[in-house]
């Protein structure tokens, strides 16, 4: 048994710099063990088109970015991953797993950036054209913490200190970015943080049968252990 | 009276080489001579990142792009052109003119693509947060003409003939680019430039105080007097 009927989807969600990468990796490698065809993706850059669009959202010279205009980005390069990646794999059942996809929007572009909520979960909707998440997995940190493991680090690993203010807020955004703003970005950052959070656990609260929130505090192998777990009862019951 | 207190906003719609970009141009020479102060655009591409934008919309290897990815594409090139150049030049009390803008995406998204229109319309209002046109001047063409117009020339003004596949649709959508792929575009071209047509004159046919609809087969001369005539009779009354 090692595809699924109707696939089933994956999402890792939660702050930067909580370990939804590593635990993506981890997840694919032992549900690869088990015969499980998997495909791993991410949201904005998983496809082509997407990665082109992230290079629009990431570009240091578009400061003039409008909070609307970052949204329909982001859903651009959604709506891509869903018919291009996502909706073709879960046809040939497989089990996708996306570092980051719809919940993201909600949090970020919905709570930090303070566009109308309702609103952006419609065209959030429109979207992914009806491609959900299974499951979601949060993984929580409480902001002192996430403001720790976001101190930019050069490539010896300490902590720059500067006044550099000329970077798009987004990229706090994104993975394997090299973060060069935090000045800038901590004088505004923990408030912006703060809301994100929030709405990610508002999210979990509200799903929380879609939503498991994981405390990002946690070893490595004791998350995994719980991902694992959690999976294999959802896609083996 | 060089200026209008709350601006005023003037977009031509309309298919391929049905005059456009000629008419907003004779209008802004006019006006400015009438001391009017005068922002002309266009959209998608009024701005740098809009620019960007439809470079991806266009580019030729973006073949996989979706029906859905276009249009959050285009409506971010919108939201941007809103809050970055049409927003402050109103404020200021000018008048706004853009080639192309709102009823665009519901005559090709929504019309020509298929996708939902009440949908469209909707992420389309998100888009243009609440600023649309005063007065849109449709140029209206008979598909039949608009093809014959639209026949790729090369440098000398001569059809060219071939079978050119790779080009993307979109290339329609745009003035000022070599057209080279006439054939796979004539082949189910003539239904989606109907669809196209028909869209924009049942909106013209909906908002008949705002949405003009001009014969495009009259003369340069003669259709841009009855513009003038039209403008100067609602920012001079």
């Amino acid at each position: 048994m090692s595809s699924i009927k109707k696939g089933f989807f994956i999402s890792f969600e939660g702050g930067e710099g909580v370990g939804k990468t590593t635990q993506k990796e981890i997840l694919q490698e032992r549900l690869e063990k088990r015969r499980y065809k998997v495909e791993v993706t991410q949201d904005p850059s998983g496809t082509k088109i997407g990665s082109h669009i992230r290079g629009i959202i990431l570009h240091k010279e578009n400061k003039e970015l409008t909070p609307r205009t970052e949204l329909f980005l982001y859903l651009a390069a959604r709506a891509q991953l869903v018919d291009e990646i996502i909706k073709p794999a879960l046809a040939e059942g497989k089990i996708v797993i996306s570092d980051r996809f719809y919940h993201s929007t909600l949090a970020y572009q919905g709570g930090a950036r303070a566009l109308d909520m309702k609103t952006v979960g419609k065209v959030n909707d429109f979207a992914i054209d009806g491609i959900k998440p299974d499951l979601t997995f949060l993984l929580d940190l409480p902001v002192n913490e996430g403001f720790k493991r976001m101190q930019p680090k050069n490539n010896k690993g300490k902590i720059i200190k500067g006044n550099q203010t000329n970077l798009n807020l987004s990229l706090l955004f994104e993975s394997h970015v090299p973060r060069l703003a935090m000045d800038r970005i901590e004088s505004e950052g923990m408030d912006f943080h703060l809301k994100v959070r929030e709405v990610f656990l508002q999210l979990a609260r509200e799903e929380p049968e879609r939503i498991l929130v994981l405390d990002a505090r946690k070893s490595v192998d004791e998350i995994a252990d719980l991902i694992e777990r959690s999976v294999l009862s959802f896609i083996e019951t």
